[in-house]
């Protein structure tokens, strides 16, 4: 094998940093043809059934219907001048039949046309990744799952704006990840039934090649290829395309945002949270101390790149006519790209949510920062409730102003306060100051998620 | 009133063009401040009624949630320095509630947090938009299912990579818009269900600060509001957001299609349909004789925006922590846009559609113009029963070159041709010439559409 | 005034958040309006100076091109129903004009079309955009430069995949920022000489209606106006409005770099910079200690929203023929949000630079966190001299991880380690372990980038 | 070779159809390779000329930097550990020279950043693309100069909103083509010197670990490798990847417009041009007589493409302090993405101008469908001239309106109506109506455009 061919074998060289082994199988060049060829012998066996061709004919294209006997090269080059990989590969293997029965080539391809063989090749595609995303998609609510148990009543402190805010439970995190996390399996639920159709319609649409046959040939063709049969084919009517699309997309943007919170987590001066540590898994070449959030910057890749390919797609929906220019085409590439980076940034998602490094000690360590400060909402309704908020909201801003400009903690600074020791006594105020008294309903939401994770039916 | 108030007041100039006023009215500057005073209302009938704020309180707080009575130039000032609009409204409307009630004013926004009242208002508005949406495809629906009916058994080309293919039947071509926006219609039952819920979970999400009322008061307000309680809050996790958007992109998507081919087939020189002539609509200021497809050109702008905008909402998904910093506040003015440009894209197509002048003297003549190419498959088909597939597409496609070459008509040439001649009589040519027998299941799947149509519950 | 309009008249609620008020007064409607007025009136001036109308009828059409005079209903109406603001703009001055001289009325826009005025107003709002957005690049790098100098020499934690990495100083985070501003200036002033340019082809962009006079009318249009001829018209070449776009998406683009940076660094456990106080921003309404990154999330805001209008204005450029159906009606909501959002993230990066508040205390306490693992490299280096790179890399990497497991310091461990002394005493190692004496070139970098920035010619 | 390599060796199966072999190449994974190792070369050799490794290190370090020798499987598996082809490149790159001499293996790589070296051989990609983009342009330019100088004075009909509006020339058209990328010339020009720097600043910017010699190096570098020194080092801030995004990102749009008008004017209805024919180009698998535009088509699956690919990069551009974490690594298939696609519909708009197919019988058919209305504004010109535009205006579309009512043509009804024919004799209305007698300024728009071609110097 030449340099060059050796380098080619392995695709984009990027593949395995954003994407996963499993999701890239799915996608492979041998794939998509053997997906295409899989609809191409479907359809043969679907319309000797109906007597559209004769049986004769079905065992020589059935067995010439296999990715390794196409000459990749011609493909390549026969798409080029035809516009797309269904017309050099019909010619192709129906040069390949007629090698073995003369015959049997006359009938290879009846009645369909080009977007036939490869939407319905795309949908046996998007079956397999829809399979292997609710798959992954289980495995990671399941370990998601077990950490917000686990962590049920971990204090760690609330950030809004980057900021400081009010402690929350690291259970509660957890848990708002798996919730949006199953809303997406519902979503892909629903996907299946809708987008899992076969493409089956002809030049234009009307089926006319097949005649009366045409309904039962295509709910045969349907049938073997664990497909359903559409009202109506869907040439260009790409709603199906966009709703995958907009899925993958939208899975995509909760993963950046998982990775989003636990890359912060990771900061050197914050250290909650750490990636598992795998074998030299982001190790620097130079600073050897450091241990790069690896999976972290995949998963926020993926998330940089899907809105553009999602935009893609959606462009593309506005086709012409019955077969359009540009805008089908447009999904050949960008839609694989979503679904492999979708598959890529869950699995690691799923294998950093799984071995999730937890420092316990910094997540305290961290609460304790501001020296009281982030209790200040805590002491402003317990005082509320004697004063008015505004008046309380007015008097703990005092305070935490106090606090900060004396270097003090914000109870030293309450405890001195008349206007505040009259309405809260010490044990109150250090009751109200201890972060695990307030929050709320945190658990209470840790087992909503949980619940309603243990009901999903998929 | 000063000349430039009076433009402001117009809000965006374009807006007419590609918006429609109900929309707009949804998403008005008004409307916007107040739905989020109506969650302010909401929130303090809900709080008082468990008894977290005094049941004296809700009044003139009550009162006070009128958008006439806030001063929008300190709302927009606040919004600057603050960040958002809800931390300057809730100024505003506890300084406006205090004028008619100290006591009262201490209880305005109790519990909330920023986010909760926008978010919420703007579920609300979201709530009117589906609304209005379904609506308006209902009554697309309805016109294109009576077009579809009327038009079910006309003749026209079916056109592929803009070039005459094969003859379909104008009622095929809207059905098949109407398949597609019916699947519309189911996407946004299953949306509202997941999308209309209300935002509530104060400064960190865990609503600390109402203590055990507050699962009480969550189900109120939501009840108060019409709204759903989601299991969590989900003040950082935005598919319901994304998949809005996603629905709305999607839908326009589809409404450029039929927009394009429309105006495709508009020109002047295919002239088969026009939209419905409105008092000076499409008139040209310089070109007597045009008539311009105005609602065409509006429909695809909004499909080209579109992508964009849903890319903007997706992209802001990655939000950091318990409140993001620019993710979600890129939703502020991309969301109203989407819902905007898709409900006036959605009017213009309803109208359109409902008045769409048919040409059929154009429909019948243009699929003349080939001289009869465009039945080769036809024949084809007819010929590959005797010899063929391949050995019919290749005698055919000589045929046509020759008829191209010689300026003759495909059935002249057929005619002459003893190859042909030998397996198809003048008659069985003939027959075989006629588009509107070589139509294929065109028939049964305008009846598939309608009847899915017909079948279709809100 | 109602309550509505009163709203409305505040134009987007949200346009203070990211955007700025000159920004939004280029913008405005009724500068949108004015501007196609100042072209209408320089058409009849330079029509007239060169014989196409009669100069008797100048006065009348220039002082009827008062956006005051014209009804913004009526305008927004026909513009629903022409397609365009021209179109309904002509009518309305038009029939403004006849009321006072019934013959000036007749040569009104002569020999223009609708895309003329609309083109050449935008080119007027964008000359008046480029020479804003000067003004504050060169107030923002102005301060930049203060701030590089201020602090060339202040040494700060360099942070890759955010993790603490080397030692930089924080005059060249600056400077960095301060390189890449400049570079915009010289790309604005390669735009502005490509874009700032009439648009005038008349109805199919040959100027027919014009005759001969065409040239010479261009010309003195053109110089009243102050802008250039181009060689060609461009109404479906919108290569120089796609140009603007991207350059107003790039700045954004570095402007979003500079914010996320700003809002890492204000994060409450890192504390090294602050953005200005300003009177009440970035209070938080339930968090009395928290001060909110409020300019970094408006400008990461617009950092979210610029990919998806650039890609929207990139889209739309594939148009049809001699005017655009779609395509350019695409860049009239798109192109203004794009230079608002811009304009508005450029002025507050500018006040964010000018006051800066840099925690010197932090910076030097976040350098010391790691105990030294930071300046690992530097004594790598200093090894590697005598044992070669990749077993220095190793020795030290094995220190580091001591450290680490025994909670010491870098340098105690060195110290203790033999195969260490052996080639560096202990004065060598405090003097590697000094995060000043490790910032290689910044301070030469530091002055590149002033020395760039103090060239400059606008 | 196993089946599925055979496959995977053609990289993308698509790559054919929208990109070309040319540009394929420059980003093949092999050649990636092999420039990120020229830079390691290029490094060493610097580095010794300056003192900094010594010179017997540099012959065994070049000789292993040749991609054939690297094991392309251990590749990939270390950049998913390590984050990045750079990590494990230099693993691999070092042990293999240490099989050759251990000593020299100690200076591999040395006082770089893997950033340093992907982008560096990133832009010497980048270098070969915009000499080879640099090139097309030339030959596209050439090709539509010489085209619209045969057609300078071929009339056509102009087209606004897909409407048939005045006549224009061919020539015109062609022009316009050219004009725009001409510009697009310039661009390139500007962006060379912009781009065309190395990466060069090691672990933290700061090129520390190189001590004094690091300017000297990084000048010798850049020498060896035929780009500039920039002034500072750019990881972080990404405008000239952005403007480089940009800059394929509009060229491909205005690619795209120039296809959007050729395959208009390649539908059947219109047969105005047509795409050279190649051998089995755009034949249909099912009809004989079909010639699909597949250039058309691949150019504007590039031009759907490219606005989100563009919108991706923007988005990364905001990258967090020295190193970025998800923004940087979305380029690195986002832009070679777009590298091939803008190259690809280059090559594709290259050869089909010049070979298109010129029906001048259809151009002259296509002006006369109307019957005269296109010359209407010419009859309204004439009279406006006596009785004032808006009444001319008005007199000929009541005149058009007859002639489309009665099926008459404009010339017909003009020549009797009294109000026209007072004005306007036989000879002069027949003269008005000739199509060749009313298109401006087009003659001298199309000498404008090639002189602006002829004077441009790369």
């Amino acid at each position: 094998m030449s340099a060059d061919s050796k380098f080619e074998a392995t695709g984009r060289l990027t593949d395995l940093i954003c994407g996963t082994a499993s999701m890239n199988a799915v996608w492979s060049p041998q794939a998509t043809v053997q997906r295409m060829l899989d609809v191409e012998a479907a359809l043969a066996r679907a319309s000797a059934e109906h007597g559209v061709i004769p049986h004769d004919a079905v065992p020589a294209i059935v067995a010439a219907c296999d990715a390794s006997q196409i000459d990749a090269h011609a493909l390549m080059t026969g798409a080029a001048s035809g516009g797309n990989l269904a017309i050099p590969l019909v010619k192709l293997l129906t040069a390949n039949v007629r090698k073995v029965d003369t015959e049997a080539a006359k009938y290879v391809h009846w009645g369909a046309t080009s977007q036939d063989i490869i939407d319905t090749g795309l949908v046996l595609q998007l079956h397999a990744t829809f399979t292997q995303l609710e798959i992954d998609l289980r495995l990671t609510c399941d370990a998601l799952s077990m950490q917000a148990r686990a962590h049920r009543e971990t204090p760690m402190i609330g950030r809004t704006w980057l900021q400081q805010a009010l402690p929350i439970t690291l259970g509660l995190k957890f848990a708002q990840w798996l919730d949006a996390l199953t809303r997406h399996r519902e979503r892909l639920r629903a996907l299946r039934e809708r987008v899992l159709v076969i493409q089956f319609g002809g030049a234009a649409g009307t089926l006319a090649s097949l005649r009366d046959a045409a309904p039962a040939v295509a709910a045969s063709l349907a049938r073997d290829l664990d497909l359903a049969v559409p009202a109506l084919p869907w040439h260009t009517q790409r709603d199906r395309i966009a709703e995958t699309a907009g899925f993958l997309g939208m899975l995509t943007g909760t993963l950046g945002k998982i990775a989003r919170d636990i890359s912060l987590q990771m900061q050197t001066e914050i250290g909650e949270l750490a990636e598992p540590a795998g074998a030299g898994k982001g190790g620097s070449s130079t600073m050897p101390h450091k241990r790069n959030p690896v999976g972290c910057a995949a998963v926020l890749t993926a998330a940089t790149r899907a809105p553009g390919l999602v935009a893609t797609v959606f462009a593309g929906m506005v086709q012409e006519h019955e077969r359009a220019l540009g805008g089908w085409q447009a999904e050949w590439e960008a839609l694989p790209d979503l679904a492999r980076l979708t598959g890529g940034a869950l699995v690691q998602i799923r294998d950093m949510v799984g071995g999730l490094e937890v420092n316990t000690g910094r997540l305290a360590a961290n609460l304790d920062i501001t020296h009281g400060l982030i209790l200040g909402e805590a002491v402003m309704l317990a005082l509320g409730d004697a004063i008015g908020r505004l008046d309380a909201h007015h008097l703990v801003e005092q305070c935490s102003k106090r606090a900060i400009a004396e270097g003090r903690t914000l109870l030293d600074v309450l405890s001195a306060t008349p206007d505040v020791t009259r309405h809260l006594d010490a044990t109150q105020l250090e009751h109200l100051l201890d972060p695990a008294h307030y929050v709320g309903q945190a658990h209470a939401l840790v087992d909503a998620a949980l619940a309603l994770h243990e009901a999903f039916q998929p």
